[in-house]
């Protein structure tokens, strides 16, 4: 809270380059669907499910590049489905544009229900209302309403024209958005931290204070971190009997290390536990093992909560750091880790229910490039509606090399990470080689993914695709052929429980027009394979052996069947997609391999050369029963 | 034509009673999707694809008994997909008007594109706009214009305000309608029978009427019946000749009877090859011969006039008889018998396209009532666009206990017919009786199909659907459950080649309250079965172990995935229908089964019993992989 963030903000800079542990879980995402939802909600349909639920603080990093980092580290874990994330507040003019914009893009790429934090530290009304729509601008419904805390170095007094205490902005939130946005306040069950006040303030006067803003309008209480359970459990008690009856969710930030739990603990006057502060004084000089205990006391202190059935859910303070925390949510088996938990083999975007309908297809091209996707999608009204095929085609919006980094763009920094992943190739054999590190994992990403996080089922088909990239055939998107393997299956799985999933294999990839000519020659020996070739040139046709009736249809190549409802079949090759994804598939060599190289080096040529010959081609085995896609590969190598 | 509708119309009491034979292919039926389409835009396509087709020539019977059933007759003959079928004119007020209801009906119904025929012969232009305006209304498009015979025992003359010669309808129709409607026209290879001009014309005389009538706006030409095929060929070099290059089609009507041919051909002057003559007279003692010289015939002569090139397509005069023509047709090889060539499970509606939509998913309820539920949705705006649970469940019209016979109703005839199927029940037993007859084929029909012809996929549970229904469990519906099967298979198979269909089995039945108790109380024992029961009484609640989130969703049951395709989910159980469905199912043992019985019988009242304590069920069960939906009343059987 208020205190809090003060310090998170301090430590950014080293919390942004501590090293996450991306676990092999990116595929497993949001099991509702998307729309962006009032977090009150939200926690009521929990309670009635009797599902406990947990959620994930961030901050605004300081620099560019620890942007680009927060964005996928959210990402990863929003895999683990929190209730909600949220962002703190930055008063200052561009801290705040950057929490907007932190706001709105996880909302809108993420899939993920954000929660804005709002101070009144140095906050008119106006200021506060431009938050406020700037929030509801971009899709947000979620308030976490604070005084915040004193300038630097100053006491804390009110701003001209704005307001005094959090109870006047929940009030005046209400007033100005009604029931728009679902508000959270902060508890104190330690008491407000000495310092901010003139004096202790009464438990009896605290609870008053903390009334008063659930009267105005607030929905939910999260409180100041704690590690003292047992006084949590009993200021619960006493909310209670003062009548304060909305959901309180409790503040947990894990030890990460000693002098940080010090350093906080110290300025928010925390409460420690004898125990823990021996335990603590003991593994001092052991970072690892401090490490190891936070997750255990964090664990332990969650345990308690959750038997004490007092708390619906927990919120984790993260700092911008993922392992401890994502290691006491899997410890206290909230995640299921073994299921499949992905209501779509893709992470619909929360912020478009509302001007665009519900997405349930997305064409199979920007599978590794999902926010492009969006991107490109924004402004259409709505979208194909479930069944692709009866609705035109809508107009594919620019391409944009985005980073969501905003204010960043395409840094120099980030430029020279990128040369140094995809090095300078001096021929189309250093090309190839590119890719084939990829898939051994030992390049994080190519130009055309957008995230380092390879999908678990490229896994099982890995051989053949080094094979194909060893033989010049460059692939950039790909998925194996399941016949019905259980909507519950780890790797495969998605959607409802008891229901069967299927895909069609599919390769995309780049290739010289002598393979691309061997593929069309061999065709006809292979009748369940669907090709359709593009070179970068727009005026060259496309090149295809489906035949015209059947090459305007969209072919759906992933889909499922589940108990008591419709067949899903949320993603499609549709050949009109193609032709906007041909175009940004091809500019990807020129405008982000090519662009981070010296300028006429080697190198750019080499990639001009493949931008200017090659074929973009995609292939779909509609025999998705006993199909192998690779199996003309073989036939064409051996005469090439 | 003019000469034949004469001579049709004559033996048309006896010819319907003729007794017909019902192929196994009730399930083979359209392959193209349903919309009313122009006949000359369809043999261009045939043309294009290289396709001969053939067509059916009905007329008007004269009892309703007759027009009941012609329509099962015509709706049999469809599942040899004809191009189109064709209706003479009945000039007389309440011939003309049958003339309409019959096209109306098979159009809107049996899913056929039909012609109708239209004479001068006492029509003032008022009352052919009345007739063209009538067909178009009931989305007919296509109309053959002839000048018809003259008036019993007169000479021909034009009415007041009509029309001289085909031509002028010809020309009235184009000016009237412009392109709306597809023109056919009569064309006579042996010269038009004397008698009805004076004297003969010469050939080329002849050609100039044919070719006005072309020029005037007419498509194509059906020819009138011939023996002669050699001089047809010839008649078609010299229309050729001519600069008349529309379409000829052949009009062939196979011998059926050593007495109608003679009277016919006489009649007709038809020129009889002398191995015909000769052929006729050896056998005409044989009956049985006769029919089978007429088959054979009707094969040779198609086959000489298909090896001409000359031909596009094949007109059958059928005399409303079924057997001999559709012999022809089979011999030809012009209907693949061993696949599957439905585009759909069930025959969508040819006449709704323009006003509703493509229509490409059905509740399974009506699947044994196709007829009712075209009846009870002919007023919908739309279809519900593919995906029906995106669209509101439209209101279902009224029940109505229709049998297309229209002006008969359900005549004292129909209802003598009905009690000598179905009997007298005087107790359960009986009644579970008469579903186990039906079943084992001995008797036609239950009174919730609509047609005498069992699916063949019900023989393939056959033997637990009569062991249920000799407990208590009658079974109205059902399917069984099916795990991909190619899509030309011939039991299961419909939609494009080289996919695969699915089904979840499926149950629908009337049974006790005691049943349906014991139902429940096993249901979470099998956890992949979904259940909806409900009583005839509106205000009882419906009776589900689905989940309230789920049962308000459209389960597919029925599905297909094709080669470059989005899948196709064209049935299933939507527990909105279900109410709609409900109502109809219950009212059909008090107003068709109890009605047919005499007032105050014990029949009558056992019937009224089981309407009013009994329940209709249905079962889904979603494990179509490995599932057995019977299992369950085994456990029952056991217990009660």
């Amino acid at each position: 809270m208020s205190c809090l963030s003060a310090v998170a903000v301090a430590s950014s800079a080293s919390s942004v380059l501590a090293n996450g542990s991306p676990t092999p879980v990116a595929a497993v995402v949001a099991k509702k669907g998307a729309s962006a939802a009032r977090i009150a909600d939200k926690i009521a349909q929990c309670e009635r499910e009797g599902k406990l639920f947990f959620s994930f603080e961030y901050f605004p990093p300081k620099t560019d590049t620890g942007v680009s980092n927060l964005y996928e580290r959210v990402e990863r874990m929003a895999a683990y489905e929190p209730l909600f994330c949220d962002m703190t507040w930055g008063a200052g003019g561009s801290t705040s544009d950057l929490t907007l914009e932190l706001v709105g893009n996880i909302q809108q790429f993420l899939g993920l229900d954000v929660m804005m934090h709002l101070t009144c530290t140095n906050m008119p009304a106006g200021k506060v209302v431009m938050g406020l729509e700037g929030a509801k601008a971009r899709g947000c419904r979620n308030i976490l309403a604070l005084r915040g805390d004193p300038p630097a170095g100053k006491e804390w007094s009110k701003c001209d024209d704005g307001f005094e205490h959090a109870t006047d902005l929940v009030r005046f939130i209400r007033e100005k958005f009604g029931d728009y946005f679902s508000i959270g306040v902060a508890g104190y069950p330690e008491g407000h931290p000495s310092g901010y006040l003139d004096g202790k303030l009464t438990l009896e006067q605290e609870m008053a204070f903390l009334k008063d803003k659930v009267d105005a309008g607030a929905d939910f209480i999260i409180t100041q971190m704690f590690y003292d359970v047992e006084n949590f459990l009993q200021w619960v008690s006493s909310c209670r009997a003062a009548g304060i009856n909305v959901p309180i969710l409790p503040g947990i930030l894990p030890i990460q290390n000693y002098g940080g739990f010090k350093r906080m603990t110290g300025f928010c006057k925390t409460m420690i536990p004898p125990a823990v502060e021996a335990r603590m004084e003991e593994l001092k000089d052991d970072e690892a093992a401090v490490k190891e205990y936070g997750i255990t006391l964090g664990v332990e202190m969650c345990k308690r909560m959750i038997a004490s059935k007092l708390v619906l859910g927990l919120h984790f303070y993260t700092l911008n750091l993922e392992k401890s925390v994502l290691s006491i949510v899997e410890r206290l088996h909230l995640v299921p880790m073994t299921e499949a938990i992905r209501a779509l083999p893709w992470r619909p975007s929360t912020a478009s229910e509302k001007r665009r309908g519900t997405e349930d297809v997305r064409p199979i091209f920007w599978s590794n490039r999902p926010k492009s996707y969006i991107k490109r999608t924004s402004e259409w009204d709505n979208f194909p509606n479930g069944r692709w095929g009866v609705s035109e085609s809508p107009a594919f919006g620019d391409i944009s090399h985005h980073h969501l980094a905003g204010s960043g763009g395409v840094t120099p920094e980030l430029k020279q990470a990128q040369l140094q992943m995809w090095g300078e190739p001096r021929s189309v054999a250093d090309v190839e080689e590119v890719f084939v590190r990829f898939l051994e994992g030992n390049i994080k990403r190519l130009p055309w993914t957008e995230s380092d996080v390879l999908s678990p089922e490229t896994g099982t088909i890995q051989g053949p695709l080094k094979w194909l990239n060893k033989h010049g055939v460059l692939t950039i998107n790909s998925q194996p052929r399941v016949n019905g393997a259980p909507s519950s299956d780890k790797c495969f799985g998605w959607g409802d429980k008891h229901g069967f999933v299927y895909q069609k294999a599919y390769l995309e990839f780049f290739a010289s027009e002598k393979i691309v000519d061997a593929l069309f020659a061999h065709a006809s020996a292979f009748p369940s394979l669907s090709m359709y070739a593009a070179r970068a040139d727009l005026s060259a046709p496309i090149r295809s052996n489906v035949s015209d009736t059947r090459s305007s249809r969209a072919n759906a190549v992933t889909w499922g069947v589940f108990p008591d409802a419709e067949l899903v079949q949320p993603t499609v090759v549709d050949p009109t997609a193609f032709k906007a994804w041909r175009e940004e598939a091809f500019d990807i060599w020129t405008q982000v391999w090519a662009s981070c190289t010296p300028d006429s080096s080697p190198a750019r040529q080499v990639l001009q050369q493949i931008h200017d010959t090659y074929y973009l081609i995609n292939i779909v085995d509609n025999d998705y029963v006993a199909g192998d896609i690779f199996r003309i590969f073989t036939s064409i190598f051996s005469e090439l």
